[in-house]
């Protein structure tokens, strides 16, 4: 799980530095020790024959015992991407969901997979290919909903720790007759507060301190979970202060049901807060039907929001309204929402996420442009924001001191002067491009390919 | 421009039977001539050793005469793209748009682009760039603006005679001095007509029976070009029957700006009209604003409509109604339109396509359910309907005997016991899916990694 020796990172740094800017940092420096841990930022332009002297200086290292990692020009290092609501157990059907919208679309398409699951060879396939996947495209951290099956759940954090991908591991939790099918639930309330407690022991056994994965309750979302179950879940986040993630408000159906099967709360963001789940460590995925009252409401807890464009585009649920969320104060990060997303990149949410807030702005008579997201906004939602979803915004997201070292090497491509492509991939650079320029390009024609390398805490965990 | 010897394909074709259905035909035979022509589909079951009896019983043909080429288990072939708009001139721009919309974009970003292609060398690396990366993407055919310089514009022609892409090469027609930069614009009317003339003999020339490149006249949109340079390219038209495309409605900014400049006429659809631009051979892009009137008068007239989802999205134009444009009667296919749209790719195209029409029906009261496009409804706008669009509905987009071979090789990848992808790209298949979840895997997380090869009029014009 860590790396034994020290490293040490030269080139260009980018990164947030809030929604709007990123910075740039050229001839920079990052050293990070054995722990993954970054000690030193030096951005004060280092040459690649100052970096034994700089590290002797600052930090008393020899360059011996150092390895370098030297970006060579044109590629840069940027944060790992964070993906905060994506279905392990779905990846399988990315990309299949025909004219479905969610209810039919659990009925069809996803129960079965997930049930399917409980057959451990199959889960060892889908979840790791799964966690490949996402780490081939940059995502460092995944906040995975796994399925009810506790065995099968404890092997998708066996394999993120395994494969070096940081994680929320979540036991799907659904125990309501007459929603969940009878091949595909808990069988009583307390047969899922124990099964959760099962995946969260073992999580505890093999990551104590989860350093790298960690456990996540997962009430699937309000329709299929019972009142009481919520209400458990809730009491084992107070006695062990657990992250938590679930549904929310995603399409209009859904809406309608939660206020029929629920009649005594005031609205479905006060199911949740009437349970005791409406906490600041609670990730709520989609948000997209919401009242002014229930945004305040979130607001006002410090739930976090994780907004999956791909999605939400896919299944026809809506678009949700990022600016509008962030004008109320409420954290926002990305979600692929695999396979209601049909992508396992968190760069085509960026991507998305800017094409779905022109979705809204379209639909406004006044705010339009302000209701569009910027190409800094979108990465800024696909690192930091992503991070503070997750809860981890003091540790990844960013290139500071005293951060993890969580990041990808990017490589974008370039053409000669016949117009012949000099790398593989869809990014094309001319050479008179800003910098501004090359990373716009890269977050709308970049994909797995302009990833070279990417690590977690230090550890290096997928390159091509 | 011709291959030398006689072709036969065998393995799995798809393609489009209509909007609604795919053709899947498995263990089948496809013979292409030598001037590229498909002489005989044979559907009917053929093994491998069955081929030369084949070949020789219903063709005549040798098997040593015949150069063979036998699709791999999971691999299938399927109709080349059809890209009925892009701007070839643009395609360094991929990406950068910013928070602009249709007006302010060309002035900040395009036309200064384009005007620099005058420089002949970097014309050839941008249009080399463009043709190699859209056919990588299995674009087999593309209808291509230029600039308005001819030397440039001609010799996009060459390049895509030389690199073996089916075009239709425009010289851009501008002429309106407050609307067009002092930098960018055609002198007078007469000197832009002159222009397109020495264009479409240049393309005589090289391709005399536009077996593989046509001139297509473009005037650029309205607000760009007087009346009577729109009547002066009506009237080439009529002469020589050619091809011609532009832009309508694709910006309510746009939409009053004609308003404005053409008083006279009763719409944006009439002013074309008026000037005798609206013809069967007219491909208009975008049509996201028009009225029921305006799509009354091009249905009647026969015009057709490149829907361009990725860039209407990117610039905030609208979202165009393709169930609502099919319903009058009128035919359409997809375009890239870079750099408006960011992706040069048609697989892309039709994937945003999808998207889009899920966002008009989130707009709408009733239809929702109708107004989504289906998996295979994309593919056909992809093929069949932007063959139609570009008037070659009878020579491609499919695989009956007759047409020609323009065709791509599919791969998708598969993923092993343990996850591991087995293939580059990102289509995960696991070997339970049915071959019409194998398309939507495609269709949704397929890229150049899985055109293997492509062929136009027979040709190899790309590998992997």
């Amino acid at each position: 799980m860590t790396v034994s020796k020290k490293q040490a990172f030269l080139g260009t740094f980018i990164s947030s530095k809030n929604p709007k800017e990123l910075n740039y940092h050229h001839d920079s420096l990052v050293c990070v020790d054995e722990e993954g841990r970054i000690v030193k930022v030096d951005t004060k332009g280092v040459k690649q024959d100052q970096i034994g002297d700089r590290l002797l200086k600052t930090l008393g290292w020899e360059l011996s015992e150092v390895n370098l990692h030297i970006a060579k020009p044109g590629e840069f290092f940027f944060p790992g991407f964070v993906d905060s609501h994506v279905h392990a157990s779905q990846y399988p059907n990315v990309g299949i969901f025909g004219k479905t919208t969610l209810l039919d679309w659990l009925e069809k398409y996803t129960f079965p997979l997930e049930a399917s699951l409980k057959d451990l060879g199959k889960a060892r396939r889908v979840y790791g290919s799964c966690v490949r996947r996402t780490l081939s495209h940059g995502t460092t951290t995944a906040a995975y909903y796994a399925t009810i099956d506790v065995a099968a759940t404890n092997l998708l954090a066996d394999l993120c720790l395994e494969l070096g991908q940081r994680a929320l591991i979540g036991r799907v939790c659904m125990d309501v007759p007459d929603i969940c099918p009878d091949y595909y639930r808990d069988e009583s309330v307390e047969e899922g507060l124990e099964k959760t407690r099962r995946t969260i022991q073992h999580v505890q056994k093999i990551d104590p301190e989860f350093k790298l994965v960690s456990p996540v309750l997962t009430p699937r979302f309000a329709p299929t979970c019972s009142r009481e179950s919520m209400k458990g879940l809730a009491e084992i986040q107070k006695e062990l202060d657990l992250p938590v993630q679930t549904h929310i408000s995603e399409n209009e159906g859904e809406c309608d049901l939660v206020a029929k099967l629920f009649p005594e709360s005031e609205s479905y963001t006060h199911v949740y807060d009437d349970c005791g789940l409406l906490t600041s460590r609670t990730i709520l995925a989609h948000a997209i039907h919401l009242s002014e009252k229930e945004a305040k409401l979130i607001a006002q807890r410090g739930s976090k929001i994780s907004h999956c464009p791909c999605s939400n585009s896919s299944l026809t649920s809506g678009s949700a309204r990022v600016r509008w969320l962030w004008d109320k104060g409420i954290t926002v990060g990305l979600g692929t929402d695999m396979s209601g997303g049909y992508s396992p990149s968190i760069l085509e949410a960026a991507r998305q996420a800017a094409l779905v807030s022109r979705h809204v702005a379209m639909g406004l008579q006044e705010e339009k442009e302000r209701s569009k997201l910027t190409v800094e906004e979108v990465l800024y939602l696909a690192t930091r924001g992503g991070a503070e979803v997750v809860g981890l915004g003091d540790r990844i997201g960013g290139f500071e001191e005293g951060m993890e070292w969580d990041a990808q090497l990017i490589r974008l491509g370039s053409v000669d002067q016949d117009g012949i492509a000099a790398e593989d991939g869809n990014v094309s650079v001319f050479g008179w491009e800003t910098w501004e320029e090359k990373v716009a390009k890269w977050l709308f024609n970049g994909d797995d390919r302009n990833v070279q390398s990417v690590w977690v805490r230090g550890r290096k965990v997928h390159a091509r």
